[in-house]
């Protein structure tokens, strides 16, 4: 999509933490006039200062917008965002487009969707991932479902935030569905490296070795080789927290449970998350889980005084 | 090593199966003279067909070996290869090397070592992964550790057989726990990527769309990308046996009880191995696993009737 087209779309995002402040910048680069909406006072005023345009609520910020982006953390808060006092669905403009972009529930998905809908508007279901920084430079993979007609109205401000964006089915559930199986087998790979790596130092080998090897042979998956490195350099500074994974892994049980469908690996691996938060580690980096086991076994990690 | 010198050496390789034929022929290409020892007199006779040298006990293949090479699947046969009866032990010339390759408990690789060393001969504790074409081509990644006089003598089977040595210590036992805790990893991310495509498949989601996403996703691991085309194509023939990993899966649980190391989530994926074996697939390939979950929860999978 050329700026000059973006130009035409006014954008509203909602929620400027460090995932929704870079996609909120790179769609103000690709061209778009963007009015960023946040609790935080302070996120909004950095916001402006960057040369956007702010908001004070979600409803101010998506009036007159053609698309409404919603990049908060979870289920609850993107049906507070929609239909909370002073929503968003309280202003947007009739054939405008909601991007939802939080982790939930497809049952969710569908019903916000149809709520939605039932107005006059679209909803695209549109889970992310990739790190804050891929979120500024617009390189952010995208997993949307929803209607030709949501898609078409949200397609150019998808362009400017995904490198990739799948398609993935033509009404909301699909995006949020696929993100779900994605986070249990995220979350059981960060347990599964945790405990693997605890238990490598427990039986005295040099786990820098054991990142080496483990990343060269068939042992490895993304987040061994993502998060082990906080591990070796015993640097638990959040990039994503203890608590993510304690919500997603737990949705995956809600899913499971009333699909009649057990899923004991993910089970497990959810409660070394809620072990992890227990310990008081919940807002720290999920590579935390790995400080847990070495703390409840008395095993030696680096960075340990 | 050139081949000149390998010529020097008399290699034995006991345990003609996938795994030990191709490294026996990988060997004798490189030069060795190499003679093959299975239960199997086929096996046997296959490998004399191409040009090797046949023995009907680990003593005969033994006798005169510079490096006696085990290729068998536990830690109960390697005991037998070596000191049972006809075992490899009664006719190794001292000074020679016996390179162990199965997956053991670090602790009986230790014993073993301890056992041979005490009667003048070397041991090197050296478990491989790799499939059986890597085998063939000279291009596994062994894992080894083991006396300085070992590797010393083992080096030219080595460098014939690996295209990745790791030396990761001066002892038994650390090859061996460098192989489990890449065991452990593997088994679950194998548990964990059956459970998330049935889940997948039971959410109505397009499993070839899932392979595409998760591929490419933080959720990926070597494991998924490699085991889950199995599922995808219905094709269930053993490249590697679910009951590798209710073995490898069971000495994690060993060691970890053992030293007081609570090991939770691969003790979920190993309960998960079990119940595929109890459903009658020990022999099937292990992506099974995924199967036997859509078996128990109704979903079918390609390949089902």
């Amino acid at each position: 999509m050329s700026a000059s087209a973006s130009q035409d779309q006014r954008i509203a995002v909602i929620g400027l933490g460090s995932m929704g402040f870079g996609m909120a910048t790179s769609l103000k680069k690709t061209g778009f006039a963007v009015t960023g909406c946040d609790v935080s006072t302070d996120a909004v005023a950095r916001f402006v200062k960057d040369g956007g345009a702010g908001a004070k609520t979600p409803a101010e910020a998506a009036k007159d917008a053609d698309v409404v982006v919603s990049v908060v953390v979870n289920a609850a808060q993107t049906e507070a965002v929609l239909f909370g006092k002073d929503g968003a669905a309280e202003t947007m403009p009739k054939d405008s487009v909601f991007i939802s972009s939080a982790t939930m529930d497809p049952d969710v998905a569908r019903r916000l969707a149809k709520q939605l809908e039932a107005t006059g508007r679209h909803y695209l279901d549109a889970p992310i991932s990739g790190g804050a920084q891929r979120a500024a430079q617009g390189e952010l993979t995208i997993l949307a479902s929803g209607s030709a007609a949501a898609f078409s109205k949200a397609r150019p401000a998808l362009d400017a935030m995904a490198a990739k964006l799948y398609e993935l089915g033509d009404a909301a559930g699909q995006g949020a569905a696929f993100k779900m199986i994605n986070q249990l087998l995220a979350g059981v790979h960060i347990a599964a490296a945790s405990e693997a790596i605890a238990f490598a130092a427990k039986q005295g080998l040099d786990i820098s070795k054991v990142y080496e090897v483990i990343t060269a042979s068939a042992g490895n998956s993304w987040m061994f080789e993502n998060r082990m490195p906080h591990v070796l350099d015993g640097d638990y500074t959040p990039r994503s927290a203890v608590e993510i994974f304690v919500k997603d892994l737990g949705i995956i049980q809600d899913m499971a449970r009333t699909a009649r469908f057990p899923v004991p690996v993910s089970a497990a691996a959810l409660q070394m998350f809620l072990m992890t938060s227990a310990a008081g580690m919940g807002r720290d980096d999920d590579a935390s889980v790995a400080r847990m086991y070495a703390q409840v076994t008395g095993v030696k990690l680096p960075g340990d005084k």
